[in-house]
């Protein structure tokens, strides 16, 4: 088995809120919206970021009937170039309606500056500058 | 707030078997393998996923003491070129340990043929072939 991921694919109680969030507030332009289903967005090269209605997404796994929850014991980590990039991100995911979990600062290791935002559906967002961490033009990841 | 994932970070209550499944079982080469803390593989281009030990997860949003608990309420899907390519997958994900929670059939729309297997901490992997989803060579992504 090859080690790729094509979707990421997240358990969503309040669809329209994280359109709100995404679509509205940040500006991110839907790959798909499928109104009370499903709305995808292209987050790296040949991956989707795919947030699907929870009552769906449980009859998908065939867990129909189970309790709607939304995605838990995860990040999803949005790299950006100098601290200051850290703090205009964490604003502009506060002004769009994200809850600040930890304020940006110093990392416990590497160097690395970095804050946590939960989305609407408290999905939780790593921002960081990591002075370690890059991208050759072929996307292959060096980690510091 | 540009729309980029650059790690996806599970939280892993039990990072030798993930090691056992990811690197023993399915021979995927970690980007880098750091003892009872944390697994980084390379999942496309500019992507890494990170099994991070729940303890030091939950430390790391500031939830010091809660209990440790594994990743819910998302998956991964791994898109294939055939029907039998997910049902070779999915039988490989068996013999490394992983546990099929649906068997490869066709999906509920779309075309989609696909299989649920869960790994040994519990992450939901999405194996699938779906004829209307492509990717350019420069990475885009479209959806039938």
């Amino acid at each position: 088995m090859d080690p790729r991921v094509h979707f990421i694919t997240l358990s969503t109680p309040d669809l329209d809120a994280a359109r709100r969030f995404y679509a509205g507030g940040l500006g991110w332009e839907p790959l798909l919206d499928v109104a009370e289903e499903i709305l995808f967005f292209q987050v790296a090269p040949g991956l989707v970021l795919g947030l699907f209605d929870a009552v769906k997404f449980a009859e998908d796994l065939g867990r129909a009937g189970s309790a709607p929850s939304g995605a838990e014991g995860l990040t999803l980590a949005h790299n950006v170039g100098s601290d200051e990039a850290v703090r205009d991100v964490v604003g502009a995911m506060a002004a769009a309606g994200g809850t600040v979990l930890t304020a940006p600062r110093p990392g416990a290791f590497g160097g690395v500056f970095h804050a946590h935002v939960a989305d609407p559906n408290g999905v939780v967002w790593e921002v960081a500058h990591n002075p370690g961490w890059g991208v050759d033009d072929d996307g292959t990841v060096h980690l510091g």
